[in-house]
C-alpha cells in the first residue's frame, strides 16, 4: 500500500511540473531518487535506488555555476565583489528552501518515520538538499539549457522583485563599508512611529554617522526600519562612489 | 614598446596553447583579460580592457561543476563524502596554481609593478586566481564542451595517477575514522631506516592503534613514510567497510 501510495504521488508531482512549469522527466527514477532520504530507504528495504545525497553534491555545483553564469552574463558592469555577493544571497539555505515550497517538493518526499515525527519535512536544511538534489536530477536527464531556461523562470526572474534583498545583512554591509578606513560612530535614531489601520503600526528611523543623517528608513518594526534605512544609505554610498 | 612586448609575448602563449593541448581563443582579448592584474591597468591608463576579476568569478564555478559533473559520472559508486573529498582536493589553491605553472600562464600575467617586486608572480593565491580567470575566459570562447574535453587532458587525467593524494591529509582522516565512536590510541612506530644509492634514506613505520598494526608505509622521511601508512591503513578499513 504504502509504495502503491508513494507511485500516486510522484504522479501528481510529474504532472504539476509539467502544467506549471513545463518540466518533464524522461526517466522518473531520477525524480524519485531527488527526493528520498536515507533512512526512508533503510526502514523500507523492498524498495530500490538510492537516496538523494550523490544527487545533491551534483546539483549544489550545477546550482553555483548556473547563478554564476547567469549573473556575469545580465550584469556586465558589475565588478566580481557585487556578482559575489549577489550570487551568496541567490545559492543558499533560506533561498532553496523557499524554492522547494514554491514547487511543493517538500509534500513528496519520501522520509524515514524518525524524521517524519521531528519535523524535518518543513526543516529549511532538509529542503535545500532536496533543492539541489532536484536541480542535479534536472541536469542529469534534460542537461544544461534544460536546467538555465528553468533557473531563468523560477530563481533568476525574483532578482527583479527584489527577492534576494532579504537574505542581504546590510546593517553589517554599510557598517563594514564606513569603517573601511577606521572606526566611525553609527547611529539609528526613530524618527516617528504610526498606527496602520490593520493594527500594524509603521516605524521611521535615521541612521547616521558622526552627527550626520546618511539616510532614512521605514518598516512594521523598528528593526526593520533599520534594515530599510541601512539599505537606502548603503545603496546611495556605492552608487555614488560608482560615478566616481 | 611596452604594449608591442606584451602583444608578442601573448602569440607566444597562444601557441603553445594550440600545439600542446589543441586549445583555440575566437576572442584573444579574453584570454588577454584572464591575466591581466588590476594594478597593471592602473598603471597603464592607455590599456583598455579589465583586470581578471570577473573571469575569476566565472571560472571559479565553472570549475566546481566541471569537476563535480566528471566525477558524478566516472564514480557511480562512491558515495558523496567521498566525491566531495576528492573534489575539495582537486578544486584548491595549490592544485590550480600547479595547472597554471603546467601552462606557464605565469609568465604572461600582466602585473603591477609593486606585485612584481614583491614575488607575486610565483604566489600560490595569484596563480589561483589565473587558473580560474583562465578557464572562465575559455567557457565564455569556447563553451563547455570543449572546456570539459581540456579539463578531461589536464586535470581529470592526474586521478589516475594519484596527484590528488598530496593534498589529502591522511592521518587526519585516519584519526578521525577511528575516533568516530570515542577516543582510541594511534601511535606511528619507526620500524626502519635504510640507506639508498643516492644519498637518501627510506624510512618504514607502522601504525596501531590500541596496540594492533594497521598497516605500513615507507617514505623519504619518518613523516612521509607516517604519512603513508596512515593512506594505506585508512584506506583498507574504508574499503573493508564498503564491503560490508
Amino acid at each position: 500500500m504504502k509504495i502503491k501510495r508513494g507511485q500516486k504521488r510522484m504522479e501528481e508531482l510529474e504532472q504539476e511540473l509539467a502544467s506549471q512549469y513545463d518540466l518533464h522527466f524522461d526517466n522518473e527514477q531520477l525524480l524519485q531518487e531527488a527526493l528520498t532520504q536515507a533512512n526512508y530507504l533503510n526502514e523500507h528495504p523492498e524498495v530500490e535506488g538510492n537516496d538523494y545525497q550523490r544527487l545533491e553534491f551534483l546539483g549544489d555545483a550545477v546550482m553555483q555555476q548556473s547563478t554564476a553564469v547567469y549573473l556575469f552574463k545580465r550584469f556586465p558592469d558589475w565588478d566580481e565583489g557585487r556578482l559575489t555577493e549577489l550570487r551568496i544571497a541567490m545559492v543558499q539555505t533560506r533561498s532553496f528552501a523557499a524554492l522547494s515550497r514554491e514547487l511543493h517538493l517538500d509534500r513528496y518526499i519520501r522520509l524515514g518515520r524518525g524524521e517524519e515525527l521531528s519535523g524535518a519535512r518543513q526543516r529549511d536544511s532538509l529542503l535545500e538538499d532536496i533543492w539541489e538534489a532536484f536541480i542535479g536530477a534536472l541536469y542529469l536527464d534534460q542537461g544544461q539549457a534544460v536546467v538555465m531556461r528553468f533557473l531563468e523562470q523560477i530563481l533568476f526572474a525574483k532578482i527583479d522583485e527584489g527577492f534576494f534583498e532579504q537574505f542581504v545583512d546590510y546593517k553589517s554591509k554599510l557598517q563594514e563599508y564606513l569603517q573601511k578606513d577606521g572606526p566611525v560612530a553609527i547611529k539609528y535614531q526613530k524618527l516617528s512611529e504610526k498606527p496602520l489601520a490593520n493594527n500594524d503600526q509603521i516605524f521611521e528611523v535615521e541612521v547616521m554617522v558622526n552627527q550626520q543623517v546618511l539616510a532614512t528608513g521605514q518598516g512594521k518594526s523598528t528593526k526593520a526600519a533599520e534594515k530599510d534605512a541601512a539599505r537606502n544609505a548603503y545603496q546611495q554610498l556605492t552608487t555614488s562612489a560608482e560615478k566616481k
